[in-house]
């Protein structure tokens, strides 16, 4: 057993890296919900200036890398790895994003869970004596999903009421090994967790056992409590899948008083017809580089345990028949210096 | 700049770690190639008992990881980490073959330059202090791409001269702290490079400039020169790219005499008619997993240069016009303790 290493999934960092810079840029329609003030950019035509949806979700992340850069006041040369993903086939959002600039890339693919992953790859670079600064980013389209996943948004399909609505919009998050923002603690990595769902619409049922698995893992590796964090987050369970997770936690003999979903809180639900919510891996993205960091700077939560939630299905495994397997990642944020 | 970093882009490992296990998983046409003795299990029958070719993809991944465990005398409930990824639209290969097992999965998008990608980052995790054995697996199978990428096989679609044929088959290394198999000893972690090419079927060209950037970047970080090291291969330039990595290479005045080429290795050219050679995250996966490593282990090569070379494209940035983005991920391998 290593000296970072808690328990079976989760690792302690012994040298807390700090988020010295972070971002968010969104499409109208996120701008329009309950968490508009806390976006670095809204734009409000979802193309970004481009030619493809796929061109308009590569514009995103550029601008969230390299808002959040400017707020760390570094420059893309300065950084020792970004590491990037979504959710587009072969995730040319990221690779095309980064095209030519000076910067160490590294891809991932974790569904919606993507900025839970790179913050704890990044977190570990640092911690790991790798490098000095590390970067993630992650973004979904609404309209790059839609027509990849569901149907071309000309159709005009129905929705049925466990769907959930992609987010437009990007986040990131530049780490450091010194100053004043809030610190990455811990990150607990999350198994692939399939309980039989295979309703494509109903990707907050498929997800939360998979957040619950790593959520009880974090706590069991750490001897921390759920009270013991300000602030819970899942990704983008939705509405259906936030309340499987209290159920479940309930059924443990766990009341989760401190727990939401980024899914949940990113539209006005229902006024804004997004059905359970919203998903993507920008929907995670943006609430924590904007609201959720932006809080814990405004002394609103001092401890956030941030729960990155993915679906790991394809189109493909749908048209076979398979169920819908689930992961989730947690990264434990603090602010307080000694955590 | 933190000690295990060597300028830019290198990061060289306090404690090498070490490899305890690797196994190779192909199918028929792999094991009737020059390098047939090197792998570990051979299947006649390509769709390994499975009703869909993504399927057969994931039983590779899981053959490949269950076997590289056993020689690691590790069971899966031992790892701390898994690193794995595929070309597959939302890397379903990866995820359906990890489903429900005790691994902490973390999944990654690096498209043939994936196993290199995930050695580099599993080194880092150990070398880290984040754990003591950690894990990488890498697949393609050449139905699954060929429907995905390209035509179904049906059509039995004409291919160009400058074509590769991708690889089927998984390759997988287990990682410890301890031991006495061939070491990491350092990573080069790649940008994303575009030279503007942007024929589909010519990937070879496309990668070849990032290969070079990453080799150039090594040698210059480390202080290395090409001729420390035994061998130095590419995953998967094919024919092309090979000749256009040593063109590079002679008008910087340096000839690779100790150069080759995974894609070119695997296949005989031109008798098993696969015009430029091998591709696919399973060529480079399987060659080093197969004929790299057992030829260290038997003395062949001290010190091998393991370059991933990854063609980040998809299909439908290639309907839009796109030219196609490569990136290399470079891995030192030694089989020298002091290294």
């Amino acid at each position: 057993m290593t000296t970072k290493k808690l328990g079976r999934q989760t690792v302690a960092f012994a040298a807390p890296p700090v988020i010295a810079g972070y971002a968010s840029v969104v499409g109208k329609k996120e701008g329009e919900g309950p968490l508009s003030e806390s976006f670095d950019l809204i734009n409000q035509d979802d193309s970004f200036g481009e030619r493809s949806w796929e061109k308009a979700e590569s514009a995103m992340q550029r601008l969230a890398l390299q808002t959040a850069l400017d707020k760390a006041e570094l420059a893309p040369s300065g950084l020792d790895v970004l590491f990037a993903g979504d959710l587009l086939n072969q995730c040319i959002a990221s690779s095309f994003a980064v095209r030519g600039q000076d910067v160490p890339f590294l891809g991932l693919y974790g569904a919606c869970s993507t900025m839970a992953e790179g913050l704890a790859l990044a977190a570990m670079t640092l911690d790991g004596g790798f490098g000095d600064w590390a970067a993630a980013v992650a973004s979904s389209h609404f309209c790059s999903a839609e027509r990849q996943y569901r149907t071309p948004l000309e159709y005009g399909g129905q929705r049925t009421p466990t769907a959930q609505w992609t987010v437009t919009g990007a986040g990131s998050v530049v780490l450091g090994r010194e100053g004043n923002g809030p610190r990455v603690t811990h990150a607990t990595i999350g198994k692939v967790v399939d309980k039989g769902i295979q309703d494509a619409n109903n990707m907050g049922a498929a997800m939360a056992p998979a957040a619950c698995d790593t959520l009880a893992a974090h706590f069991s590796d750490t001897g921390l409590r759920p009270s013991d964090y300000d602030l819970i987050v899942t990704g983008d369970l939705g509405e259906l899948g936030k309340a499987i997770v209290l159920d479940l936690f309930r059924s443990d003999g766990i009341e989760l008083g401190n727990y939401d979903d980024c899914g949940v809180m990113i539209f006005d639900l229902p006024g804004q017809d997004v059905h359970c919510g919203g998903s993507g891996c920008g929907c995670s993205a943006t609430v924590l580089c904007g609201y959720l960091l932006g809080g814990m700077k405004a002394g609103r939560w001092k401890r956030v345990l941030f729960c990155g939630t993915g679906a790991l299905l394809s189109p493909t495994s749908t048209l076979q028949g398979e169920s819908i397997p689930g992961i989730c990642h947690a990264v434990a944020l603090s602010t307080e210096k000694g955590a």
